[in-house]
Parts: C-alpha cells; structure tokens; sequence
C-alpha cells in the first residue's frame, strides 16, 4: 500500500532499537492465547524512555498505562499486549521487570494493550502468567513471526483467523531516510467488510463462504454462539519510528493508524477497543522534525498499518478452540480470484 | 458503499428537519467561494437546540464553536461552511440571525466550519458578506445540489475539482427504520491516492495524467505555483441523524465519519482541518438508543461519509481560478476504464 | 465549606447504594499500605453499570480503566483504591470478583486508582494480594473510616499524615433533595501552602515547625531521603450522586472536584497523578437532571472535595514507616491558634 | 499569594516580549465593552509563531481559535479579548491585522477569547468594530491598565466590578530566573463565594451587603434583572512565560490556571466559560525545560493567576451600565474589616 517502500524486514523492527518477543500458549481446545512484548529501545526503557503518546479511536477495551504516556508525553516499558482478563498480570509483570532497573524504583507505568481472544480461547480461565510475560520479554528480537502467535494466537479478524501482523515504511524527513513501522494485534471486522489493497473482496468471499458452513463469515459478534461477544472486536495498534518528534506530533501519528485500519474495511464498531500507540525512540536531545515535513510520516503510518493488518490475516493459520469453536485461515486463492474479477466497477 | 440502503434523496436532508442552503459566489477569475448551510431542526434551533458533538481529526483549521458544543452537547445555530478567511464574518452573521429569536438573547455559539479555497478563490480578498450568510439561510430547502457550489465553489479533492457532496442510509437501530446523512466539503488529497469504492484508481488516474499537462495531479499543495498551499486540503463533515442519541454516543458517531473519508484515499494531512460534527435532531425527550445498537448508525456514517465525498467529486465541474489557475472535474469515463481494469490482483 | 448542609454521615456513602470498605495492611516498619473500595451500587455493578466520567488534573499516575469509562460512561466494578505498584494486582482481584458475576462474562473493565505511598510503605515489596482487595470487598458498608486506613494507610498530605477522607452535601436539583459525596485519597502538598477553610495556616505552621526537626515540612518530595521521590504526591477523587445524570454531565462534574482541592493549596505538581471519577448511581431510566440545574451540584462537588481532604489530615494518625521514616499527624491545636490569628489582612 | 517574588510591574508584560493593548468603549448607560490585546511576541506573530496550548475548565464560551492550538501548538496571532458577540468581528480583524503580514498569507488562525458583558453592556448592539481592534492592537505597550478597561470595561465579578487583572512571578527553572505572567478577563463568581488570600471574606461581606440595597451579592446570574442570565459568569485566563516549552508542556501549564481562580472562590458554574491559554515566546530553538523542572512555574501561575483576579476586582471602578444597571466596586476597607477579624477559626 502506498508508494513509500518497505523497510527490509517489514517489519516494526526496521525501526533501530525495535525488538519484538512473542510467548504463546497453546493447549488443545482450550488455550490459545499468548503475550506480545514490543520493547521500543535498546536502552532500558525506563532510565532512558521513549517518546510517546496514544489515540483511542473506540475505548471499549482495558488497556493500561495511557494516562501517563499523555501526559508526560513518555514511555518507561516495554509494551505487552495481551488478552483482556489477562492485563493486570501482565501490568504486574511489568512493574517486576522494572523494579529491576534500580533499588530506588518506587513508580513504574506499566504499558499494556489488550484485545479479546475469548471465542477461541478459554479467556475466563486467566492462564496468562507472570512468567509468560518475562517469557516473551526474554526473547524479544528483531525477527517477528506473525498471524496466530503470542498475543495474537487466539484472535480472529474478518471472519478469519487473524492476530500479529507488521509492516513498515521508509520515509523521508527533511532529507533524511528513516522508518516508521507498525506492529498490529488485530482482532475485528467482518469478512463482507474486508477490502485487499482497497478491493472489497470480502462481499464475494462472504457470499462464496455463506454457501459453505463457516458461522463466521457474515456476522461476527453479532452471535454469541459463532463469534463470541461482540468486546470481541478490537484492534491494538502500535507505531514505531526513529523520526525525532514531540509527543504532540506523535498523538498526530497515532490518530492516522486507524485511517489505515479503516481501508480495510473496519468500522470501529461499539464493543471495539481500537486504539493506538506511537513512540520515538530518537535521542531525546535531537531536534523534532517540523511539522510541514510529517506528511511523508503519515502516509507511512497509515500505509503500514493497512498492510500490517492484510499481514496478519495471510499469516494466521486455522485455529481450534474452545467449545468446538474453529477458525478458518483466509485463503489467499479466493482473495486472489476476487481481485482479478473485472466486477469492480 | 455498505450494504444498507440510501435515504430517498441519498442526501443528509434525508433527515427530517434538515435542511441544506447554498450562496455561491462566482465572478469571472478571482471570485470562487460562497457559504452553505445545514439547519439541523425545522424548529429555531436556538430555542430547540439538537443534541451535537464533534470530532478533529487534524486541527490545522479555523473552525469555530466547537469548545460550547463539546461541553453542552447541543448546537443552536445552523451550521455554516465557508472559506478560511471569512469564518468570523459567518460567525458574526449567525450572531445576528440568532439574536432575531428573542429580545432577551445575549449570548450565541456559531457554528462555523471552513476549508481553504485559495487556489483557485482570491480568499484574501475576504470577499464573503453576512447578506450571504444570510441569503443562503433564506434558501435553505431538501434539494441539495453538490459539487461546485456553496461553500464548495473553490474547493479541490484529489486533484480533481471537489466541493459539496452528499449521501444517506437508513439504518435499524432497535427496530425502528431511521436515518444517517452526510454533507462534506472535500478539499483534500491527491489524484494518486484516490480510492473509488475502494479500488484504488488513483494510481491510474495519476500516471496517465502526468503525461498531460494538468499540474495538481500528483502533488496538490506540494507546489505553491500550482495547488496553493498546503493549508488547502481539509475535509469538514456534518453528520445528521434522528436517531436518538446522547452527546457522547454522538462524539462517537463523528469519529466514524474520518473512517469513511480514509477510504477514498485521504492520509489527513498536516496541512489540512479534518473533522466532524454530528448532530441527532431527535425529540429532546426520547430516550437516547443502547450503544449496542448503534453498529448500523456506526456503519451508514461511514459509507455515507465515503460516498459523499465520492460525490462531491462526480458532480463537480471544471473551474477556472485566479492567477489562472484550473481544476478539472474528475473524468467519469477515465475511472470506469479503471475500475474494469483487471490489474487489481 | 460552602453553604449547603453535609449529608447525615457526611460521607460519600451518604449517597444510596454507595458502600466503602478498606482493607489496611500494617506491620511494623515495613508494611503501611492497604485497598479501599468504593462500590458504587447495591446492586451488582456490572449487570447494573452506574453512568459515569473521569477528569485527569496531571496523568503522573497508574490508574486503570478509565479508556472505558470515557468511551461508554459506565463504571461496571467496584472502584479498587491502592499503592502505585499493587495496581494490577487489584485489576486482576476485581476481574475475578466479577466473572463471578455469571458464566458468561468474558470481558471486565476493572477501575483502580493509586497514590505512591511509599516513603512509608516498603511499595517494592508488592505486599497487596488479590486476598486484601476480596477482604476490603467483603467488608463495604456505611461506615467510613477516615485518615490511615485502607489505601490510605501510607499516604502523606501537607507534610503530615493523609490518607482517606470523605465528605457530602445535600443539594437541590429541580427542587428534588439529592446527595453528593466524595472520597479522597490524599496523598500530595506541602505543609506551607496548606489552607484550611482557605485560611493559608500552612505558612504559620511550616514556620513553627522549621524550628523543629521534622523533615517532611517544607518540601516534601523535593528531598528524596526526607518524603521519597516526587511521584508521591498524588490524589484521587471519588465524586458519587444520585442525581440522574449523563456521562458528559457527570465529566463536569468530575472537573470540579480539582476545585476543591486547589482551595487546601494543592497545586498539582509535575509528579501527582491528579485525577477524579464521578458517578451517578441514579436508576439509569431517570431523565437526566438540565444542566442548568447542575451549579449546586458542582458547588457540592467542590465544597465536599475540600472537606475530604481537610477531614484526611484531621483524623488521620502518626505514621511509624520503612527506613525509619515517620510523618507525624496534623496537630488540630495547632491549626486552631494558627485560624485564630489576626494576622490575615 | 504564593511564595516566590513578582516581576517588577507585576503584570504579563513581565514576560519579555509581551505587550498589552486596550480599546475600552463607554458611552453613557449603554455602551460598556471594549477589546484587550495580548501580544505573545516583539517579532510578527504570524512569522515567528509562539508555543502555545489552551486548557477549558467548562466551555460554554465561544471563544475561536483553540482547536489549532492545541493541534500544532503554536499561536500565529495577537490574542484578543472582547465581549461575547463580538468574538466574529474580533477574528476578522485579526486576519486583517494578518493578511499585512504578507502577500502569501492564506491561512490565518485568529484566537479571540470572550466574556459576556451584557449586564452592563448593550450587547446585542454589536458596537465593538474592526477599528477599535485595530486602536488595541495599536496601543500596545508594557504598561497594563486594570480593571474596567479594554474588554474588562463591563465585566462582573463575585457581584462587584470586574474585569481585567494581571499579576506575574519570578520563577527558577534549572537556575535560571525566568518570568510567568497571567493576565485574566474576570466575569464570575458571587459575593458570598469571595475569598481574599484564601480567607472567605465574601461571607461576611455578602451578610452585610443584603442589609444593603445592591441587587447582585447573593446570587449574581440567578436574577435576570439583577445580573444578566448565567451566561455572565466567565473567565478567560491567558498565561505567559518565556520558560522555554513543549505545547505539551504547555497545557500543563494552562490546567494549573483554573486553580488559582479555584482559590478566589470561583465554582466555574454550568453557565461559564472558564478556560485557559498559556504559551511561551522562548526562542523556538532553546531546549524544552525538563518536566521535573516545572514545579515552579505552575506554582507561579496559579498564585498570579489568583492574585490576578483579586487584581481586577481592587482596580475596577463602580460603573453604571444599560437599563439602570450598576456595580459597585469591591470596598477595600470592607475588605480589610473581614480580614482582621478574628472568626476565622
């Protein structure tokens, strides 16, 4: 999407600095759940934090750890991302892992975002550990496997399996080559809505579907019995670059990911908490880029996150989960064979 | 787009008690801009303020009597868009026309909503009148013609000339048949991006046009000699419904409207003013709907949104500007070669 | 404070529905913390959410759940009142507490809020447990005790000891009797800016007590061996009514509380996490009150606000904490000579 | 109020670079209003933009301009103060006052704040004009008039003559002494509320006024014959410094406003516009002062934001307004009476 070329993984770790850990738990039937950890600094997060701040598009959702990263305008932690019941235990995971800096730690701002994995996953179960979250912290790097793993192993979204998916730009800035990169934990959306590169492929992969037996095709949430709650809905989206910025600058970055999300089809509906979080992890004494000098910025943000979210779903394999529950994988010949229909206009 | 159907007018006075009005401005060469406005209420709004709220996607606007409509969640005046630079002439005269409800009215909230037509409009030569304020007061009706008029006179979208559009859907919110309608002024974006129902046509638009001599095609704003500057692109939309609503389920509802603007290509640009006002006119007394039902409201802001904008661009027609300067209507004919290309996949 | 009479508790449990109950950890030297929780309703809070809103004076601080209330107006758990660092521990202990609520409920929003208690408290020591925030549940009830217990079992407040303090007004809303009550967990402020009645004794204090050997007087926070790191300066405002409101209502509400403690000679330092809930309990079906017959609630909120605070300083006992740290009680003799003074012009 | 010192004229004008401009309109019974000009800068507003941020406590005001401040966080215009109706005519004249900046302008955000003077004030009769903001902007200078001057000319405040104060505050910030000012439009509060330095004189004043004859000391707003509708109550607080800042920063700053003007005994009542600007004309290249760094500076600008109000109040004469309505000035020796005696305990 868009013009700005990928980074070389496309990935959110193009961004220097950018690690990324997954710890997945999956058991048959039951568990399918997980803990994503973005760790936005080769330095410790909290003796040198990152520049930051968040926009919440639609604030049906739990995450924690956003108040402070407004109003200081900085983040002390790395990021996890994980189910919605589970967030105090990753927030207080860490804390743990934070006190560690320093034995005159006595405040730490946890940061932890969360979708709801409950149709597959046995969610009231609470089986998401404090040693989970140190798990994925521990093996956080720059290679990031996506679709059906950590935080993103019990998530669905259009219909299909969805979850972790990751996509960057480079951008210049004044003369400058840098990168942007997104990270996406994606959980919402229905397959009729799904566009591909802007194609609404989804109204043909509904209706092909509706003759088959998938119950989530056409309706997700909308069914208790197929989908789960409609709290099911939800995207979590986190923006990385190395552009030195201010956090006012960053709250703009972090309002264009959902105009990505919205080209491919999501609608940011009521039990959605879609949200997004933006960091610099540019040396905090570099000058802000300029203002009039954001829009190629911009553009990455919301070109990666639209491909970032198609990458989750091209990535996800099938799912089995509680109760029978499954969830197909979007099957990239049908989207193939929608796209090349001459149906469009 | 989407799946629910248009309103009889596929317009916002498809909500009953909205009414639109135009005065359009237009002397050979320098003269482009005029005003529209949207009365929200067969009622005086002032004595029957509707519930409203908004949302801004990017600030970078002169928008004004937002801060009252955010803390009492009602607006009562009509809402008028305008240019730039006339925005405290509009205001003043929304002051007048409202101090004529009653001897005893000592303070108003004007409610103005602007773009920046000054590529192809002289707008510093502050050429708008509150007897034009005034004159599209008095011609406010259900016919809502789009494109190059109103307040859309000087405006420009994807490189191509924007201005006024329109569109609704009805939607079921607890059983009850009701009404979403937008209003745009679109003047934002590049021809490359453009999006039409998603299909991302722009690209083709763009290349074949380069190899023309129109000079807003790829980079409108990038080039002052040629689309202004960037302050030019910025999108105001009006939301209307007579869904019953509260004033935060109405700030939700503005926040969809941007999704719906990200689908035909917008990025939300530094330079531009992007937001949202929406507004339910529904009895004072009727019970405010369950968020729960408000997905479908959620879904017809958005395809109305995008369709709106869709329309101001297929209705408007080819104008020519001070300085020389020219915009062309976008080619019907050119898109639909497009859109049946097969090169989606 | 103010005119209108305190309610017959004169605490925020003067409101129907509304309970508190602490659970207070104290061992000696180490261990001076503790959970207060505020349950907003008799009837089960998540099948029966009570409306409500939130303001943010300074977002240096850990409290969670607040994305939701904003975005749905809705409080669906108790509030859980504790230590910075225990904050997960309690957003977990109140998600257990409501998946009780019925097999089906896979997503909770828990509400916690926090002051740093821990230049007395060994906050390190992570010494809160699910268990304590179940006790505290187990043990709401009418009665409110006031100074260092619960959550505030370790808080400091003008250089003395602070803690919990609640306070309530009778008001008049369309000629209807309703209460508003608050509670605060008083935890920020410096012994000289102290005003009491606004009566600014903390100058006169602050310069008897300099001839002492207190090391908390004058500059707490700013000395991290006397009144540890600055992020202990904190308070959370808790404002319940039973006058029908909205959500944006119950938001200007919520701002009013900062009032009230502005008037005790808060200022909101750079390292308080500044923050206030408000809610109505009222049946959700009642027709919110007019917002034009709101001022006597908000002078409510306000006067209430700096009782609380005043009320945590006077019933709250000397402290004996970690590293032999110690902060004495507010010495009511004291202030009384200081009030009766005639140096005021 | 407060401890740290005042700037030699103890006004905004404390703050290098900022100059002061009034146009005060008075003809005999009907006309009291007039225009206050707050110029950030000694360079060209519009060229050098000063770092800005705004903060509303309640926003029933329609105040213009803020939405770009806070978007792009600077300030590219004069401020001007009028009255309530005036506010459109007020930003016309300001992108008059722009537009000679150059030919290029296009774009010109005007930030006008306002208070309903319609007490005293013809206000319907629209008198102020483009010239007489321009005659403000003419005359501005480091000398600041207090009181009933400029838009303070028919402002009401705790039932006695209002209007314009300004106080300022040496404060040092990483050892360097650097200047806050605060100049407030004063238009709220009633007799009974009044508290001089912390001490609520109002009390006693307001029992001995209703002895009196003066219709306004009980409930200013409440009567319409005694002091206009409730739309009367306002205040518009404008904080300089030229402490070097983020626009985030910045809004920090403005949020500290609102507690100074707590202090005085202000409720901020549903029917006020109660909101704050706060900027900085450090040069834009200086490095941002550390947020730990900033304790001082807020503790500056509530205690010249509180002392600034009292200002208003002891400079402002008694004046006789539209339809036989007049108020008083504050009696200092009343003042002093209240204060020295000894009923404070």
């Amino acid at each position: 999407m868009g013009r700005a070329p990928s980074g070389s993984r496309n990935a959110i770790t193009d961004v220097d600095g950018v690690t990324v850990g997954h710890r997945t738990l999956d058991e048959p039937a039951a568990v399918n759940t997980g803990v994503t950890v973005v760790d936005p600094t080769d330095a410790v997060a909290f003796e040198q934090p990152v520049t930051g701040n968040a926009f919440v598009l639609n604030g049906f959702g739990k995450s924690t750890g956003l108040m402070q990263v407004r109003e200081l305008g900085t983040i002390e932690t790395p990021l996890a991302l994980t189910n919605t019941l589970d967030v105090g235990t990753a927030a207080s995971a860490l804390v743990d892992h934070t006190l560690a800096a320093g034995p005159d730690v006595r405040s730490v701002n946890p940061l932890v975002l969360e979708c709801n994995d409950g149709y597959l996953h046995d969610i009231r179960g609470r089986h998401v550990s404090a040693a989970d979250v140190h798990a994925a912290l521990d093996v956080t790097g720059k290679s990031v496997p996506e679709g059906a793993v950590g935080a993103g192993r019990g998530m669905t979204a259009f219909g299909r399996k969805g979850g972790i998916g990751t996509a960057s730009r480079r951008v210049e800035i004044a003369d400058e080559s840098r990168s942007v990169g997104v990270l996406v934990l994606a959980n919402f959306g229905r397959l009729r809505d799904l566009r591909v590169g802007g194609v609404p492929v989804g109204q043909r992969l509904a209706a092909e579907s509706s003759a088959g037996e998938s119950t989530l095709d056409g309706e997700q949430g909308e069914d208790a019995d197929s989908a789960g709650d409609r709290n099911d809905g939800s995207i979590a989206m986190v923006v990385a670059t190395d552009v030195p910025l201010t956090a006012r600058q960053l709250g703009r970055v972090a309002k264009r990911a959902p105009l990505g999300m919205a080209r491919t089809g999501g609608y940011a509906h009521h039990g959605s908490g879609d949200l997004a979080v933006a960091f610099s992890n540019a040396p905090s004494g570099a000058d802000a880029a300029a203002d009039a000098a954001l829009d190629s910025l911009f553009e990455g943000a919301v070109d990666a996150t639209e491909e970032a979210i198609l990458s989750a779903l091209f990535e996800a394999e099938r799912t089995e989960g509680r109760d029978g529950h499954v969830v197909d994988a979007l099957d990239p010949a049908a989207v193939e064979d929608a796209l090349q229909s001459d149906a469009w206009a």
